[in-house]
């Protein structure tokens, strides 16, 4: 449901001057405060992650890791965080929470995690609200940061002839990246202040699903070069448990956290391979024939976005 | 929990120069943008709202109310909100659902309810995030705001001698004032153009406790004029019920979401009876003996602050 009820949201927006960028992209941008950027997430017990498995604190440190990866793909940088928690009563939560823990414990070893992450990147957070229910936990994060001068990364600003280029490797992040994110705020730095980027998002539902979001919002289509995909050595994992291809998990997985940019082939060409050790692929281009094509060799054909769903 | 979480958290933040005030207030300000203003509160399922009794446009009009009343507390101007809301699946919700409902119409119907009040004050959703999950309905807004030229309302301002001074009446909320949430907006903006204010909070715990919230951050006490207190209809309607004083009721209901005000006893002589057709009532003063005190003719005694606890 969520794309028709955005396209919803959207439209049924009132245009106010103070929103320079509202409903429909990594995250927002008020122009009355011209510089700042606002991103919001939350994550759900049972959805997202499930907390008798994976403990508290890194649920504190995904929320911060989703957020701050939106806050990324717009080129911001972090400035503050905003938490608001709704915490399973003791030995409560739909019998999925340890009974040995508290709501003021649990919350405590979220927000810890979620500190983790303030103090890597030196956000602060500034304010929340924390709320004892008789339902699961459920965690919900709004992120500010500040827009870079050149100006923020949209997802509408692809054209056609432009080169698809993601960073890092995609795939299997149910092994563990879909908990350890790792947003993409330094390498977004590095390259809005070297390069001409024109588009971008961060893949958080699969590269189709999310390629598309790109190319549909930029008024194009977007051709992919199937064997250049980089490929996750736990996409790999996932394909001999799954018995799927390693790059349908590439494609479809999700929660990969990694930038995917659109820029001219002549920027494209000045990339370097890696920036920080973070491998920098061209993955195909985008074109003026609108959908999703693969290119296998010499064969292409149009190839349905698909992506994880939760 | 609140309390003290709030204060771990509080004295756990890192002092970072964009935060110009954070974790503990009504709102935060983030002096880099310097001029704008943040609060994030959730809302669960059968805790602040029973989904099946008051219906989604009540949910989201009171998620809109709450976050506007708490930037009304810091004579702010409501700019923006970002909305995020955990959907139960159809025929789900912990049985708490009205199984018709899908999920997609039930997010339209809680953004209309939030539609009123973006409309009536002119304030922008510019963003947010849905989830489709096993629980009960949550909802969650960040509301943004620009702090006026005068500067923000503090908590933290009073000062013994200051007069104690309340919008409205107080009580009974529960008959309807705490879905149908009036945020005063308006009333704080005439404030802060022709008065002096020195702290401010809105009521939503309950006087008593928002009182305390006040003078322990002002590091002063307070004594009430109980006889001043203005009880509304719906506070001793309440109490026929209940078998309490309809004055325990004004004292401790909460979601009132009046102003509760500090000034100088010259500014408190200078109010209008009303405002806007809404009562300004001198309710006690600020005192240098610290603690909440309560004068009831000639005896003065020391009360607990009592509040409505979910």
């Amino acid at each position: 449901m969520e794309h028709s009820f955005i396209a919803w949201a959207k439209q049924r927006a009132s245009k106010l001057p103070q929103v320079a960028l509202g409903i429909g992209d990594d995250a927002a941008i008020l122009s009355s405060d011209k510089s700042i950027c606002v991103t919001t997430d939350s994550l759900c017990d049972g959805t997202h992650f499930v907390l008798n498995e994976c403990g508290p604190r890194a649920v504190g440190r995904k929320l911060a890791g989703v957020n701050l990866s939106d806050l990324a793909a717009m080129a911001a940088v972090p400035r503050s965080m905003f938490i608001s928690l709704c915490l399973p009563k003791a030995g409560d939560g739909g019998g999925e929470t340890n009974s040995s823990s508290t709501p003021s414990s649990l919350a405590v070893e979220i927000f810890e995690g979620v500190y983790e992450y303030a103090e890597r990147f030196q956000v602060a957070i500034a304010g929340g609200d924390t709320n004892v229910w008789s339902g699961p936990l459920v965690v919900s994060m709004t992120a500010i940061g500040e827009v870079a001068a050149k100006g923020a990364w949209l997802r509408s600003g692809a054209r056609a002839g432009d080169a698809i280029v993601v960073s890092g490797s995609l795939g299997g992040s149910l092994f563990g990246k879909h908990l350890n994110v790792e947003p993409r705020i330094a390498l977004a730095q590095e390259l809005i202040r070297h390069f001409d980027i024109h588009a971008a998002t961060d893949i958080s539902d699969g590269l189709g699903i999310d390629l598309l979001s790109i190319f549909s919002a930029s008024g194009c289509g977007a051709e992919l070069l199937i064997d250049k995909i980089p490929i996750s050595a736990d996409a790999i994992r996932m394909a001999k448990i799954s018995g799927k291809a390693a790059i349908d998990h590439a494609m479809g997985d999700g929660e990969d956290f990694e930038l995917l940019l659109a820029m001219s082939p002549e920027e494209a060409r000045r990339l370097p391979a890696k920036i920080d050790g973070i491998p920098l692929t061209v993955i195909g281009q985008f074109t003026s024939r609108t959908g999703l094509w693969g290119r296998d060799g010499s064969r292409v054909r149009q190839i349905a976005p698909k992506g994880y769903t939760h």
